[in-house]
């Protein structure tokens, strides 16, 4: 057992156990935004993470932090998910999947938005940031697919942001309608 | 030449004119609107409509009255044109030409809604109605175009309308990429 795993109660181990709470909460306030937008309290995300509200308030002094926090997540995820696909998928496949994702990055971030817009403003860099992902991840995917000739060309990338990212506007779609939907952009977007 | 259309200053002609006046300012209302959202005054309006803002306030006595004239305006659009599909256009034109007119009325619908839920609430019988004509059309047009075959079954009724819907509720669409997304949609909604 190298030193690393040794379970102390100081240096790396404990680092590691504060980092699994944040990571806790982090999944548990996603979760939670996601079933009831923001109208909810901190102490219900705690709660579903399994920490003290104490620990809650250590890592997300304000209830903007962790929203930042969970929001700047689901960005990160959507860009890194997407670097993955363009390095291991074929072009039809890294759409598909990459639709899925943008569908779950777009109904979580439908659940703060309005909330994150009023307290930081639209052109906050957060906001501007996940703008760039956006538009830079489904340009990316489109045009590979385009160019394979899988896709069609008379489509553009606002058009796929719109189709998918729209949906997620209305309230209350369950998992399966968004398969169906996505199932149904995609038989649309083949060329 | 008739009494019915004999220019006189009383009776019928006067009637039609009122008629027509009204009529322009819908209309001119539904553009201004379209264009600038909700956020636009009365004065533009009886501009674009070329009669009088004492004309304007007398078929609408107040801003509201207007918006939901403008509104019941568009319901009734999609009512009738979704009628006069059903009776005289094949299953699968009879879908392509509704999508279209869905989304005028939802590109409109977007301009007013808020302004709308804010004054009346989200259940007053001017949008539970719009609701009910929105699902019975949207029903009997992709039923029918299921049962002959030509549009996929595993397709819900209000995928169809998020689909469509939810593009609009984004700003800023231009004609042209309303119907790019319709030309995407149909095809995906092909058999």
């Amino acid at each position: 057992m190298t030193a690393v795993a040794e379970p102390t109660t100081s240096g790396r181990p404990l680092r590691a156990d504060a980092r699994r709470n944040y990571e806790r909460l982090l999944s548990a306030a996603r979760e939670v935004f996601r079933e009831h937008e923001t109208d909810t309290s901190l102490e219900k995300i705690a709660a579903r993470a399994e920490v003290g509200i104490g620990t809650l308030y250590r890592h997300f002094p304000t209830r903007l932090t962790l929203l930042e926090a969970v929001y700047r997540d689901e960005v990160d995820d959507l860009a890194t998910g997407t670097e993955k696909l363009l390095a291991s998928a074929e072009p039809w496949e890294a759409l598909e999947r990459y639709l899925h994702l943008f569908m779950s990055y777009a109904t979580t971030k439908r659940a703060l938005f309005h909330e994150l817009v009023d307290a930081v403003g639209r052109d906050a860099e957060l906001l501007t940031h996940s703008r760039q992902v956006i538009n830079g991840t489904a340009e990316a995917v489109l045009t590979r697919a385009q160019e394979a000739g899988v896709a069609r060309r008379d489509v553009e990338v606002s058009d796929m942001i719109r189709l998918v990212g729209g949906c997620t506007m209305m309230p209350e779609a369950s998992a399966e309608q968004s398969d169906r939907i996505i199932a149904v952009v995609l038989a649309g977007l083949r060329a």
